[in-house]
């Protein structure tokens, strides 16, 4: 593999602008942490996009996979375009959305962008069913299981297949390649697309996409285990700091008087209703800024500086011995969430886009189950994951269990490299090195041979 | 490609050995004949299968592809299982059933049977959801659209990933690699569970198995031109005769008169009810006939000579010129029907497997949309397509309208060499080189380069 890459030296600096410029990510739940939510949650502002896009409405169809009178139903799935690149005939970049709504998904991607000038490109972004606009059932569309049912990769997949397809047609474009770019959930996606589809993706680019985090195919403690390592890379100081912090915010009471200390402690605008809240408000800003620590758009869009895992640790090093180790973890984690300085109180416990939210939660009760656990080893509490647990929550939660091993199963996972050398050309998986996604990633580059267009 | 096959010698050898031994095919509708029906229908005694098998069922899923409380409703999957040969870590080969009893499959299926043993092969045969035993809501499965609609093959190739993923594991063998095999609609499952799941079967064998007889991508006359050439190869005169016969057979009335004539004329067991009775006797006699044109296990299954078409070209060139070519016809059609001269009378309205039957129309009426005409410079009356019709007729009689090019989106087809070569690998296509499927068939051989257990 790696002569093959020596051969197309153009691979290597297109894989090194990836790592530098494409980072797309996004995802949510304790979980599934990405920056699409993250970024909800931090400012609430519509992020404009860089290029303007026309949004259409394509007629889809509920259900691809089962024909009884109801799966026919038609609902308008979202997508947006840009043609200002477009020679016809060249080549249609598809970011396959992710859980959320496209517009934001558009308004942050950057590598796509760069390189649809080169390529005279067709820009479309598609939006997922059940996110965003593209609701199947309008406002009822989260009411139960008989909604929710028809959300999931599969469809979505078979969505994408089918705009894609009319698209071209309508465009007289049917000789274009199309390629598919995605990040976190939509990388998955991507790549799966490509996998499932390729005779209409030529080929995908899937960033931060952390395809072998399901069954047992990547250690479940891998994840808090690579962010807690960056921390420790960055100091062993600030490591010991933020996991002994846990403790010293478990012994605040859980009464009106703890709860208003802990308030006052994080600079909440509204008092808190548990201890959890500001749990949570130190966990996220640790686990995402280990996720964006490069210097990528994200940052930007975030904001935060280059690094910021060394600048939260540099905070914590910097700080007092004397200090609780909590207000030490918590200033770091300002830093996060105020790296602008015009934050006058925190919202730690949040009110933001509750369909983004029980979308996800949705897919990761059903199929996206990615069992994660946190051993002593990281920095973080440590907490554990059981199937049968995960299964009687999601029953309760939801009326239905998940299916844990049918991604495995439908997507395959297990020795991957294996089956893609046989089988399979034309997918890049990116990753920043100290994500900790890495490690639930993909093999870096496939099968470069037949990937004619980039 | 030539030059890979000829460093692999044993692959030609392979290949010529489907060729001669391996047809499995079946299948049904006036659209899509095969060989299953057409055997049920000649013959209804039980074949016995050479070696003997467990029936083995499975709790499979009702849909794979939503997570409605209902998706979740279990049925059981008859699959068949014959592990004499098996050792241990050895291949195991599965037949992914089609439209029939799995029994019937299992009995007539050679090529798999004659390499076990020196594969030390597991042999598996997985019945089809909605077939023989595998019905999921029992007596009722036929009972409308709402019932029907979970049977299609997307559905059905995912139970063969559950199954097969699950036996493996029970087994303890998750290193044997998987090769599927089938024949007709069968075949073109194999390919398309080689395409969709390439992690779980390392290579497909599929016989006659027309994926491309979807769409535009083979013209909708060549099957039938195929069949008429190869009679028309045979000799130009017993072309000619089948061809006027139709007329002769047309001009009969409809009358009680008419229908009493034409039943003594063709030996009916029971007058028929109708002149369509007569026509469509002989002109499956034709069709199927040419399906086996070569000294195939079929032939002795069915039972026929070697080379029928020759055998009954014999026939009509031989007999008087002063006879009717209707006559002449009906002789050449009663060696098809009557090689034994053991039938006193022929079935000519049958009262067969209504399973099956309704079955492969459902699929029919919803993604198996195959267009097929009758041009004038074939043998047989000419008849056309039109999707709009199609669309109504299905309609009517099942609730639903087709969804013509879906097969195309889910599976490809289109430019199927292009894709294949860059994105696929193992996948045999087999056609017996008069078989008028093989004008619908893909490439013959595709990829052989990681193809390492055969």
């Amino acid at each position: 593999m790696k002569k093959e890459a020596m051969e197309l030296p153009s691979f290597s600096s297109i894989l090194l602008l990836l790592l530098c410029a494409f980072t797309l990510a996004e995802v949510e739940s304790v979980y599934f942490p990405g920056i699409y939510q993250s970024s909800l949650k931090k400012n609430g502002k519509t992020v404009k996009p860089k290029i303007p896009y026309k949004s259409q409405y394509f007629p889809q169809v509920l259900d691809h996979f089962t024909f009884q009178p109801k799966s026919y139903k038609i609902f308008y799935q979202k997508y947006l375009i840009n043609s200002q690149y477009w020679h016809k005939g060249a080549p249609i970049f598809v970011y396959t959305g992710n859980e959320g709504d496209i517009d934001w998904f558009a308004a942050n991607t950057g590598f796509m962008l760069d390189i649809a000038p080169k390529f005279h490109a067709l820009l479309v972004f598609i939006e997922h069913r059940f996110y965003g606009e593209s609701m199947p059932f309008g406002k009822h569309s989260y009411r139960s299981a008989k909604t929710l049912g028809y959300l999931n990769s599969q469809q979505a997949l078979a969505d994408y297949a089918v705009l894609i397809r009319s698209l071209k047609h309508n465009l007289s474009s049917e000789a274009s390649p199309v390629v598919v770019f995605g990040g976190s959930y939509g990388g998955m996606l991507a790549a799966w697309f490509r996998l499932k589809y390729p005779h209409i993706a030529i080929g995908a680019l899937a960033s931060s996409a952390p395809i072998l985090q399901f069954d047992d195919i990547t250690p479940w403690s891998s994840f808090y285990d690579a962010v807690s390592q960056d921390y420790k890379d960055a100091s062993l100081n600030c490591y010991e700091v933020i996991k002994g912090s846990w403790a010293e915010l478990n012994s605040i009471s859980a009464n009106d008087e703890g709860l208003a200390e802990i308030s006052r402690h994080f600079r909440a605008c509204k008092q808190v209703h548990s201890i959890n809240s500001a749990r949570d408000w130190l966990w996220e800003a640790f686990v995402y800024t280990a996720m964006v620590n490069y210097p990528t758009e994200a940052n930007f869009l975030m904001p935060l500086p280059a690094y910021p895992v060394e600048e939260m640790c540099k905070i914590i090093d910097g700080s007092s011995p004397q200090s609780t180790k909590l207000s030490r973890a918590f200033a770091a984690a300002s830093l996060y969430y105020n790296y602008s300085q015009t934050e006058k109180c925190f919202k730690l416990e949040d009110e933001t886009d509750e369909h983004g939210l029980s979308g996800w939660n949705w897919q990761a009760c059903t199929e996206m189950v990615m069992p994660m656990v946190v051993t002593n080893e990281s920095m973080f509490p440590p907490s554990s994951f059981s199937y049968k647990e995960n299964a009687e929550d999601c029953k309760k939660q939801f009326g239905v269990a998940p299916r844990p091993h049918w991604i495995t199963t439908e997507f395959g996972g297990t020795m991957i490299e294996q089956v893609l050398k046989r089988f399979g050309s034309n997918i890049i998986f990116s990753n920043g090195l100290q994500d900790p996604w890495s490690r639930g990633r993909s093999v870096e580059v496939i099968n470069f041979k037949y990937l004619e267009i980039l």
